[in-house]
């Protein structure tokens, strides 16, 4: 990790808690600092449950949500909260603290970054 | 995964080999069966040694490349060959041996369904 801490593209990253990243797939090979960001980002993706829990989120009204609204996924609230959290440290989703509840909301700039890198790809394949 | 195995939908991917998957993240939470098969997909691209050797091959000249082509990754051959088997497992990448070497190619309507995933939830949010 050591060669990569020395990439701005990670600092920002790691500044922000979201990745402006990565150019898309057709048009030059990933460098091993961009494959490093889009490839967590990814991966966080990468799970069922998870994936599950964040179109929940996505979908929900108003694009935000709660523990609470999302608990129909069959696994415990504790099992939602870990995938939730995962999330967010990967820069998927943002939270806020309101009352009871922390409200959870998609990061739109990381998705995007994400649709680019795989949109551009298919366009030219 | 008996209750998955039910779905017309894993069944067409099953037979393809390619997902006709999944709905835009916005549009409603993922059934179990569409995480399956959206999960594998977005897995598939995280790990970064991995997401290397796609683009790679998505930004070859012609959209294609062999071991031969793409051996700049730091790692060893058997290591991008077992990568490569990874993608295509997936359904990211075909192959076709040619001669001596086994040619790959970017699937494009699995990254297009990708890419309808994550670009339609951040229009959207």
């Amino acid at each position: 990790m050591s060669n990569v801490k020395a990439l701005p593209l990670i600092e920002t990253a790691e500044q922000s808690g979201v990745a402006p990243c990565c150019p898309p797939l057709t048009e030059r090979p990933m460098t091993a600092g961009e494959a490093e960001v889009a490839a967590r980002m990814f991966k966080a993706l990468g799970d069922p449950v998870r994936l599950r829990l964040f179109s929940a989120v996505a979908s929900h009204e108003g694009g935000e949500a709660c523990v609470c609204d999302i608990s129909d996924v069959g696994v415990s609230q504790p099992t939602v909260s870990h995938h939730l959290k995962k999330l967010k440290e990967a820069g998927l989703l943002t939270s806020e603290r309101r009352g009871t509840w922390v409200y959870y909301r998609v990061e739109p700039s990381v998705l995007a970054a994400m649709g680019r890198i795989l949109a551009s790809a298919s366009a030219a394949a």
